[in-house]
């Protein structure tokens, strides 16, 4: 029995992610009238967390999760954690029976119709005690938007929402995020981004009340920036062959979750609960030698896009 | 302009796998009176490969690969090629400006029909010239069957027939190479194996001629062990629950080669040919939530075999 003590800082982001889950699936619950199934599962070493599935007439497969897990750092898991660590103070390291405390909101929504793009967005923040005995901290984030088809204005929408929420805190540079959302969610072998981004930051630890302001207010701006996509595609037809290049693009998302997310490739290294983090797989993916989109179509018109990274404002 | 000259070992086992490729190919159209796609491609480093896709009432994606590339080991590379060369010999690297060979037949087959199991066979061979001058070439490859309703009759099928040839040389022992297979096929953050296994092996350097018959008669075996099951099953009805379960199970093997299978992220790492590589993953897979089979179904007896490994002979 671990007897950790949750940190004050922890137990404040954790709190604030925990409301950013209920109100998140509350508003995608209303689009469609659906409800969540609810996992709450604990974790041997300390902690867990509660895991909501969404499977509706809109959401093929929607996950949106929280975990607040802590404990002591286990010896063939230092290594990983010093990677981390260094990231933000390169003087700073653990040894053995280091102390960790790790919460966040983490949600990857799989539409069924193909005009409505899949999003995915997570907000975390990690403490770990060192070995001189300080308390390292830092947060994580983003959100970013993977269209089958591209619609122009949902993803400057998108991104506007976002770099709202940007500037109103200095902290958060929408350039800098948009920039990094684009070089993280990148396939090097498909020489292509994932989606059409968003923000991305992580390892941000400078000043703890405007990070902990700027994260509620990203983390709450999900809703205004997904659902009214959701609203404006949901009843739009398709296609059986759009469908197909859908599960096309799906399967380059699985490949990226599987060859480079860090979150999930941490999350399997760490032996976290599988079924929370695979839930961020798509419900129907598919494979097919050597496709091609048709020259000038909709499909290579998207492709061009991910080959290129757009400025959307 | 590459100026390597292929060695007469590496000529030879070149044109055994192409054979095999032609063989392989001409027994799996047999079945359904299938045809398959060629594409021959060229690597600009050296070498190049022929790719075949059967797509076909039987197939619903099958790829039958040969390659033969070579040429200037990058500075990238050295690191992972040092990795590959301690296994067999410990005193050997590279540096800088090595040359290496390689060539292999590789397959795998995605049937419709769930009765029918999927198939991978890989059979190839490495040369690399090493810092002192001299060539250290080593065999790698193996077969194994991964079927979504097990039919015990089938897995001991498969089994018997890569026995019978691991038996008749010294090189081979079955219960070696059948224990390396149920090692190498798994998934630690499922704790089950891919599928029933076969046979594994790799580095293997002792006696040329020897391992050279060896791999010939493995590789001819492939069409011994797996057209039979084929034969069998190919008209079994089935169910659209049996067909999910396949896809499920699917996603279990888009799993093992995205985070696992050395083959496809030393291809994806060493910049191949990317359609190649991904020929290996299922053209339709899903993933649920939290998926577990009813108790004691056909579904639930697959799983159980799968988290432990039986001896099938």
């Amino acid at each position: 029995m671990s007897m950790v003590t949750i940190t004050t800082k922890g137990k404040r982001v954790g709190d604030l992610l925990k409301q950013r889950q209920d109100d998140i699936c509350q508003q995608l619950n209303a689009i469609d009238g659906s409800n969540y199934k609810e996992d709450n599962w604990s974790r041997s070493g300390g902690g867990g967390g509660i895991t909501r599935i969404i499977e509706s007439a809109v959401y093929e497969k929607a996950g949106v999760n929280t975990s607040n897990v802590f404990g002591v750092i286990k010896d063939t898991e230092v290594g990983m954690f010093n990677q981390l660590i260094k990231r933000i103070n390169k003087d700073a390291s653990i040894t053995t029976n280091s102390e960790f405390f790790a919460t966040g909101v983490s949600l990857v929504i799989h539409p069924k119709n193909p005009y409505i793009p899949t999003v995915h967005a997570n907000y975390r923040y990690f403490e770990v005690t060192l070995d001189d005995g300080q308390l390292l901290w830092w947060f994580g984030g983003g959100a970013d938007l993977t269209p089958y088809y591209l619609d122009e204005d949902d993803a400057r929408h998108f991104h506007r929402v976002h770099k709202t929420v940007c500037e109103q805190y200095k902290i958060g540079s929408y350039d800098i995020f948009k920039s990094a959302c684009d070089n993280y969610f990148y396939l090097p072998h498909r020489q292509e981004t994932r989606g059409v981004g968003g923000i991305f930051f992580d390892y941000i630890n400078d000043d703890f009340e405007s990070i902990f302001n700027f994260i509620s207010s990203a983390s709450a701006a999900f809703v205004e920036a997904y659902t009214p996509i959701v609203e404006r595609q949901k009843d739009c037809p398709y296609t059986p062959e759009e469908r197909h290049w859908q599960c096309i693009r799906r399967g380059r998302y699985a490949e990226f979750n599987l060859l480079h997310d860090r979150g999930t490739l941490f999350g399997l290294k760490t032996n976290g609960r599988i079924e929370s983090i695979l839930m961020s797989m798509p419900p129907e993916a598919r494979w097919g030698y050597n496709i091609q989109p048709v020259p000038d179509s909709r499909e290579a018109q998207l492709q061009a896009i991910l080959k290129s990274p757009k400025k959307w404002i």
